[in-house]
């Protein structure tokens, strides 16, 4: 299958058959989210891989009850860093500095760049680095479609409840997105031969 | 080449050679966007394909000069809805009832999953059609590392002034990135043969 017709396949799974993904589909759905674009490459987020029934339990209850979270075999959140600071830019930097075997002088013009990232409120930043959070989201859905692994990308959760679930504000974070991975059932799955629904090519683009 | 190899091929073209991308590939790219998730399914922005040399002049003006947008074959502008209306989700229940053979009654518990949303501010709209489009940008960049296109993903650019090119406001539209698609200047592209950075599996993700 090509990659059209992968995402041609892929939908929204509302109900998954607790079937698990083989971790070479998993490591390289993950691969692909790691390698995802953000802006300036700075990744300013973290994403949490979930296999523990128990977690998943209480993840279920703070998502509406909605049965994909613990009928997929991962539940990935994507959690947005809650402010950028210049240590976490810093580290970045570094990171360049060390790997393109480069002097932290050298990027100097670089690291202004992030200046007024830095300087903004935190509500801006998040916003920011909520946004790069769906890039990564974007990512993470083709290479599971890519995959044929089936991924429900969902927003609608109570999103304060899974940061206390896992913790994320005291590591400066908050959730974003969750990704449930697993398989379609097609037994209760509502969805499962409905027709797909997009824009028509007229609607959605405009050619200049 | 699969997948994970041809996002390690990727990588935020600096400079462009102005060599042309074939419709064949182009169309799969933008297909792939058109088929992108968005939550709900609403897909609430539009996306402007530019080829025409002079408009593409005049946003490279608006993008900080930066090269890529005149060097690139096509440029890709996200513009998102600025309010989510009554109107624009009827027309999307429509099309639903239409393709999928349902009555608009039986869509009336959809419907009324937005209603909070078309109650919403615009600005809080805006934050949430804006996401939306980076869902279908990460698409778009997978889809063209996928053709081995080169794409650039650009934030940092003059907004108002791409929306005033485009005439996007009075369309009720709001730029939010840009795509360029082409092919990189090996010659001249500081970043071509760079090593790519991207944080570890151990700095990225948290398995619980």
């Amino acid at each position: 299958m090509e990659l059209i017709q992968k995402l041609n396949w892929r939908y929204a799974t509302k109900r998954m058959n607790g079937q698990e993904v083989p971790q070479e589909k998993l490591d390289r759905i993950l691969e692909a989210i790691r390698l995802s674009a953000s802006s300036a490459g700075l990744q300013p987020y973290k994403v949490i891989v979930v296999k523990n029934p128990a977690v998943k339990e209480t993840l279920k209850v703070a998502a509406n009850n909605q049965p994909q979270i613990t009928e997929a075999s991962h539940v990935v959140i994507f959690a947005a860093w809650t402010k950028v600071t210049e240590e976490k830019v810093d580290a970045y930097l570094n990171q360049i500095a060390t790997e393109r075997n480069m002097t932290m002088e050298s990027l100097a013009g670089f690291k202004a760049m992030f200046t007024g990232i830095i300087a903004k409120s935190a509500e801006e930043n998040f916003t920011w680095t909520s946004r790069q959070t769906y890039i990564a989201l974007g990512t993470g859905l083709v290479a599971a479609a890519f995959e044929e692994v089936d991924a429900t990308p969902m927003e609608g959760f109570n999103n304060e409840a899974v940061d206390e679930i896992l913790g994320l504000k005291e590591k400066g974070l908050s959730s974003v997105s969750i990704m449930t991975l697993g398989y379609r059932d097609t037994e209760n799955d509502y969805l499962v031969n409905a027709k797909k629904i997009r824009k028509s090519k007229e609607d959605l683009f405009e050619l200049v």
